[in-house]
């Protein structure tokens, strides 16, 4: 084991980050060391990156960011039995207490005192990471590592998707970022009657159309409602999957649902914006579901049975670049002209 | 069978209403026509009143208002089997098609052709009233006049509170007009843990205090979440019944709900106002439900079962004025100072 | 519209039918008169031929059967609205009251009161049929007959099939009969993580292994549970979907879920079985669902949302015969050598 | 600290128990040892006494048995850190893995690597217990101890009571034991429409009838069915609460329910017996949940609540008993002309 690693850190409270060497951390009473293979960048990152008010509240430079990964593990605490030396694993990036009544009723993924990996603690932009055992998930070694990094979002969008049921019914994707690609695929997979997607970014609108829904559309070029009800015989939606996080995007989805449709809310919006509560929901008598990380562990088993079961991901992932170019790779996120963005922090991971 | 009734009509497209003359109105296939006891008023008929937008855009004058009912059938048109002459009958008020695909799968309530009595058809501020026979839910005989009038706004409460189980749950009331009134009964008879409610009308908020929750509090006064926090040990509620319709009282309520927390939302704004999707309802992972109405009829079998158990809604109406004083009771429902408004249509109703 | 016709009739309380020359039904209120093009033998169309105990205490002839079938509205009564001449149409068998609480709150299916078409009143296995219009399902013209003729047991697996959600789930189906192939088409279609089926019969076993499933088994010659744990990685199966109602069957499907599994039981046993309630569901924490007819009218749009999305049941009709074969159609049925049988009333369905 | 106890053992393979002076067991990593106060006896403790075949397949002894109790807290191994010495706690007494995929998902009460204390590990008729430190319920000092005792199977009344909502809906409870009469209690408090409760034993037939159901029948004096009817204003009941695990009170529960109820099963048969799925289940369209144990913790915060709420469980318990009379309290609780027997392990307990 080296004594030291390169590490993409937040280094000050402004925007921006260092590629630093720094010592490999090890790990403390129920924690595995991981050997870090591949990280994925998500939008968190990226306001990481900004230093945005949001940012500013919630990181305590320095920091090692990144949540989205895969690995193998390397060294083991002498209390942790689940998980060995050499296992492949991804990483679920909320550490939860397990002691409040969330935790304990089944809610773990929303306990209110949840440290997020690569925000409250230090993340997998490094070589090496440590973490609680007890999040790491094992893969079958056969899982590519680019496909690997990315369970976590994947598990958004499973975790979204299978909020309600999806079999023989209408769905309506909003926003084509890699989470909403990978509810399209999702949502195939589990027989829904069509897939109506929207998005804006004329890339990510064309990858959408690859991934086989009945049709994706620009908002801004077509009536969205409408092309909803053409695609369904006239009827409205059963399902919104919500991506965007924009004003328009949840009134247009909420919208192109029938009275009584469920509504899946994961993107998230920047600030507080307005809602026609009494026409876009009460009156059409709508279930809506706030969704927010992975349940634990129900999500992970859907999501490793979705990949087992021939669901591939790699349409959704479009570049991937090698650690020293990580600048690139958070330019090329927010430009929004990509799918999912990997970066390879082990040499031909 | 007299041939002129009393009636009372929104004659024009502007403000109040004309106490008529008019004929007694004749069944059509599938009707019966019932001799009206008395009639509650309710929200929407003060908005018919004030000929605000949204009755500017709904209601086609003349029409006879009123929608809140209980009368006895006094004939019924020959192709009615169900319900029979002498009946004691209250008024579900939403005429459903019975032909689309939400009536035909369970959501009858939503269905998206619906018709409201007294709003999209003549109602039963009158002497007499024809409606569908399938909207009758017969009472039994020993019902008081005045509970059997307001089965319907009762049922709204019922609807909202039954959206979730509330037994040992810890429920949140935001607003004690009648609907809230109604649901605070609602959850001490299903077993909550425990009830706050929400009002700021002082004549409201010392009637739900004699109901028997934790707390009623003005939120202006108190720090409406600390007080949920201090009545659940320290945590927020588990569910929200929402009535309000306020900015102020939607926040608040999504506010006192720990994380995983159920709303139903029932209170209609006036008009769309900012919410804050990110930080009340997708990092909470809440679970919401929009209600309107009532489920046909698994509410009015529930409201029914609450009746028969001896849950007594009498506390909650507190005035009972005759037809000829309409005036005064419509000033009083919009000042406030009441819980539900009884009209008796018939002396001694 | 010729005044008499072709109808297969229970004659005397007995075994066998007769191919008879009766007068042509006359539609009475709410009624349609349907020209028959194809009907499916059910296994209930067995036990009527053969006359057992619980045909002699349900059928009192003489009565026309048939259940499952197909054909097209040539006269409907003044009141029929939402069917009119013309209409492709399927049947739903059960008449239900549309009176009791059970069809006032969305379980029509299990009305106390049901009628079945064939059984109570006179069937399909005719030239004409008289059924009431709200039972008749529009088809798209472009669903050939055999299959809109077996809309109701594809229904009974689609009932039984999404009684729970099956996307990412295994399952295991007992009983590889029409239905039971009906439903490892659905719940591949609904993203099934795995399908393991069991089947004695050796056609019905070879034909099940066409369909796609992970494995079908003789239960006879392997061990099931294990086929359905090496299946899953060790594990028992989430769902099993009875329909061999029989004791093996039952005791080697609820044997192969793990804790906590679900399991629809739609299989008719012939006579109660001593089952084994401790082991095989209470410490195991199962839950079950007795599945009976179609949800009016979900399962009609689930079954009908499949085959839009290009579920094909062509694969387990295995046999077409003209009516004045009927002897055939129904030696084959009780022979087991076969998927469906389907009966073309009308030459050339 | 004594280094020695009082401990209740089953001595051999045969039937009896042995009050012997043994060590006072050590806490392992995550244990705690707690001095126990009161005991309660179990069905599963006379099977254990009377070692039947369920008994000598599963105890190997020594072994102290019981695992109903209460105690507090006098030893905590270094790792604990959400139980404290000095807590007052009851026992949950499953102990489950935590690491396989029932446990992950939310069903850890159906691991299935349970170990049960006082079966699988030595349990609490002594006056120490060593045991998981997660498997310890704290309870306010306020809680009596007899009550604290019972939590485990008032548990198993709640398990099963809230499987289903309870609010508004009829009632039928199989067998009033212990568990029985708990679940009248909490059926009662969550606002049941109505409650009929079965029962032969003479004894708790008159205890079940002062706890305020509608009706307690002996179902050999009259017909149940009727009674519940009568009762329901003659419709079957909603829910059945099954805790005689008997052929006769299962097939009198089920018969009792509508189409479409539900059932909980938590009464465990001696062997398997004949059930008549297609009448009793499959045509009725029947939901079923077996019932074992308390989900942890969703129970368990229930019961508290209920008991937080004011349900008092005093009624219940009929028999308090030294530790030396454990011989007369086994008796007891055999002959059944009692409702739960205590034993206070600690004097004055």
């Amino acid at each position: 084991m080296p004594e030291t690693m390169r590490a993409l850190v937040k280094a000050t409270s402004g925007p921006g980050f260092e590629l630093r060497t720094v010592p490999v951390p090890r790990p403390g009473a129920g924690d595995v060391l991981v050997k870090v293979h591949a990280v994925g960048i998500c939008g968190t990152d990226l306001h990481i990156d900004e230093w945005d008010a949001w940012a500013a509240s919630h990181v305590r430079p320095p920091r090692v960011i990144g949540h989205e990964f895969c690995g193998t593990v390397v060294e083991a605490a002498p209390d942790v039995h689940d998980v060995a030396v050499g296992d492949f694993i991804a990483g679920e990036c909320h550490v939860n207490c397990g002691r409040c009544h969330l935790c304990r009723r089944g809610d773990a993924h929303i306990c209110e005192s949840l440290q997020a990996i690569g925000v409250d603690r230090d993340g997998a932009f490094a070589d090496y990471l440590v973490m609680p055992a007890r999040n790491a998930w094992k893969m079958w070694p056969s899982v590519p590592r680019d496909v690997a990094a990315i369970m976590d979002p994947f598990g958004n969008a499973v975790h979204a998707a299978f909020a309600t049921d999806l079999s023989t019914r209408s769905v309506v994707v909003m926003g084509c970022g890699p989470i909403g690609l990978a509810a399209i695929l999702i949502a195939r997979r589990a027989g829904a009657a069509s897939i109506v997607a929207a998005e804006v970014n004329p890339f990510r609108l064309a990858l959408a159309r690859t991934l086989g829904p009945d049709r994706v559309v620009d908002p801004r070029a077509e009536d969205f409602g409408r092309v909803v009800r053409s695609v369904n015989g006239g009827e409205g939606a059963d399902v919104l999957l919500e991506f965007s996080g924009s004003p328009q995007g949840l009134h247009a989805g909420l919208s192109a649902l029938h009275n009584g449709g469920f509504a899946s809310l994961l993107g998230l919006p920047h600030r507080p914006f307005e809602v026609d509560l009494a026409n876009d929901i009460i009156f059409k008598g709508l279930r809506l579901a706030g969704i927010y990380g992975r349940r634990m562990w129900e999500t992970w088993y859907q999501g490793s049975a979705l990949l087992a079961g021939g669901l591939d991901l790699h349409p959704i992932i479009t570049h991937r670049l090698p650690m020293a170019r990580f600048r690139e790779a958070f330019d090329l996120m927010r430009a929004g002209d990509c799918g999912k963005v990997i970066v390879n922090v082990e040499d031909g991971a």
